[in-house]
């Protein structure tokens, strides 16, 4: 359980991290506007790809970022500073365990984090301890349940199943979206309004075909082939049959993935 | 095949139709807006559960709605009349022989139809033949594949599967939302702009609970099990345990089914 970042630490992942951004940006930061002066806690940072852009939205927030990887976070420093941006610290530490005081922050940002972990609803209660009563708390997460694409194929199901039940046996949910609610509830925050977004490509959007089913959804798949076969779940014929599904679906057809926001207050 | 429709003409489903069409509303109508003076035909108008908006909303064009069912348009006519609405007439017809000259008309409305024609690119094809160049299509379908439940539940796929293989043995499709932009295109559109629109239900969303999960796809399911059941694809236990976990879903979790809304232009 050492790598709960399904997904990896490689250059090619980090490059994937940020065209997935970018093409889901309007989705994802469109109302995550907090307001000057407040500070904001980004729990699971990463590489910094959603970091450069809530802190360039939120010129007059001060954006502390968390992560577990020290690697991670020595690229978030790059990325931070290659956009010239001077609101944002980092911090390392586990989402289990915040080095923070109660009510430290006016706010959070959590986005493709509550996934990979073994206790979301855990970590959800940890983050309450250090917000201020009120503070409002932004989540994105994604579903692979609602994948769907034209024409369909056997092996796309066969391929996706392979990587939620992969995600699973690392301790996450790659179906999680659709729990946001229940979980922010469970964690104690109220007032929640959750909002699916969908991802969607055909021959009439190009970009997104380019920038979401092959550079942000078929890249991560192939990222994975040598882990289900490496975990008994779906050998590398299959993996790569599922691409190929994939890629005619990208090339002729249409593709849809469903991601849920959500806004939530702290009681 | 002489019964395409396959959730029956009963005024249960009536009565569904209508809270379908309410809840939905903003979704199906939103941007279906014509010119005025326009003539718009609606293809598959059924007892006029959309006409009612698309007049409404569009005052002063005309609207003329078909159907291959004479007691549907009766309901329908009655419904039209009880909102008091002057710009709609009705002819009975079958969408794969349109009984207007060419070019006849200025716009089209198409909701809930194509999925339940055998050949929709036919009907698309007929449909052209009857606007003008340059005319604006509107469809709008939904697509079961992308039905998401929390709590998930085996019994809620077998159901919903069933569901879409019957509809299949009638001739339709029930994931034809994600396929419109090629079926626009093979049918003779052009700038087709597809849009998924998912209706989302959670406990803090009553409404949607009530009309969309409940008596919309619940009801919708339901009034399927005595025909899952005779054509011996799914027991009437298993349709009710099914149902009982949609129940759960909309009792204490959370519910999303995707619709695909499009906009095309005829060459």
């Amino acid at each position: 359980m050492s790598d709960h970042y399904v997904h990896g630490y490689s250059p090619v992942e980090a490059t994937r991290l940020s065209r997935q951004a970018n093409i889901l940006s309007e989705f994802i930061h469109s109302n995550a506007v907090f307001a000057p002066g407040d500070r904001i806690v980004e729990v699971g940072c990463g590489v910094g790809s959603q970091t450069v852009q809530l802190a360039a939205r939120n010129p007059s927030a001060q954006i502390v970022g968390i992560d577990r990887s020290a690697d991670s976070l020595e690229q978030a420093r790059a990325l931070v500073a290659g956009h010239g941006l001077n609101n944002v610290q980092f911090q390392q530490c586990d989402a289990s365990v915040l080095p923070f005081e109660d009510g430290a922050f006016d706010g959070a940002f959590v986005c493709f984090v509550l996934e990979h972990l073994a206790d979301p609803e855990g970590a959800l209660r940890e983050l309450r301890r250090v917000l201020k009563p009120g503070a409002k708390l932004h989540v994105f997460e994604g579903d692979h349940g609602a994948t769907i694409a034209w024409p369909d194929d056997p092996d796309i199901h066969r391929l996706v199943r392979a990587a939620t039940q992969y995600q699973a046996t690392q301790g996450g949910n790659a179906e999680i979206g659709r729990a946001l609610t229940p979980l922010l509830r469970a964690g104690g925050f109220h007032s929640i309004q959750v909002e699916p977004c969908v991802a969607y490509a055909d021959l009439e959007r190009p970009q997104w075909v380019e920038q979401f089913t092959r550079h942000t959804f078929i890249d991560m798949m192939k990222s994975l082939r040598e882990r289900l076969a490496g975990s008994g779940l779906l050998d590398e014929r299959a993996s790569e049959l599922g691409v190929a599904a994939l890629e005619r679906a990208a090339l002729e057809g249409t593709f849809s993935y469903t991601f849920y926001r959500a806004i939530a207050f702290r009681w």
